[in-house]
């Protein structure tokens, strides 16, 4: 197992995350997701981490760090699916994962997707996401 | 990791298989999945094995058997995003996955999904999902 498939649906990208993260792995996905942004003009990223039990410090940089870089690639991010003993762990370590949205559940996550998506005006019209595109240059 | 998550999408449900199969994270799955099933409605499984990169017979056995109880339960199932070796593979194995629908990617696979949910009839209006809870009984 050397890489986490990255699932396009519609706009958006969606990565479940089942195994340990490790270093490489880590290194891996976020490669592997900035390059499927750009190359499908991804609007939303969904990180799905329900079957993570047990977090650490670096799981919480990892996703900060995923938000971030999708963030410069003009898309958002959601973490969905975080059990409540994840959420208490992660503010225990001082880590707030300030920057990345969550939702409960993927279905919620691809609402919440939607409604930032129009908020910004980066509709899937083609106008709209040529407006973008010229933003960020 | 001793469960693979199943994540709702609409009228769907969607399984990524990351990780190596062992008898009881297959059983686990099995039970997850119909339990799943049978407590929202679904009509659709996506299963979902682009991360996987060797098969044997165990791997195909649980697919075919994910595939026969969905169908028992009035879903459809449809095996998303197989390598090319994994195709070679299985049939090599004498595995044809008969039963199984396949298709490239999970949007494609839910179009085959929706596509097939309509054909039979059974498309999100109550009254078709009524008449075939009783065709069922």
């Amino acid at each position: 197992m050397d890489r986490i498939p990255i699932l396009k649906m519609g706009p958006h990208l969606l990565v479940t995350i089942q195994v340990d993260m490790h270093d490489r792995l880590a290194l891996t996905l976020q490669d592997d997701l900035t390059a499927k942004i750009a190359e499908v003009g991804a609007k939303g990223v969904l990180i799905d981490i329900s079957a993570l039990e047990i977090v650490d410090s670096f799981i919480g940089r990892m996703l900060a760090n995923i938000a971030n870089m999708s963030r410069v690639l003009d898309a958002q991010t959601v973490v969905v699916g975080m059990q409540p003993a994840v959420a208490i762990t992660l503010v225990e370590l001082g880590m707030s994962l300030t920057g990345v949205r969550t939702a409960l559940n993927v279905e919620k996550g691809m609402k919440l997707l939607s409604a930032a998506i129009d908020d910004t005006g980066s509709g899937p019209a083609d106008v709209a996401a040529g407006e973008h595109a010229s933003l960020a240059e």
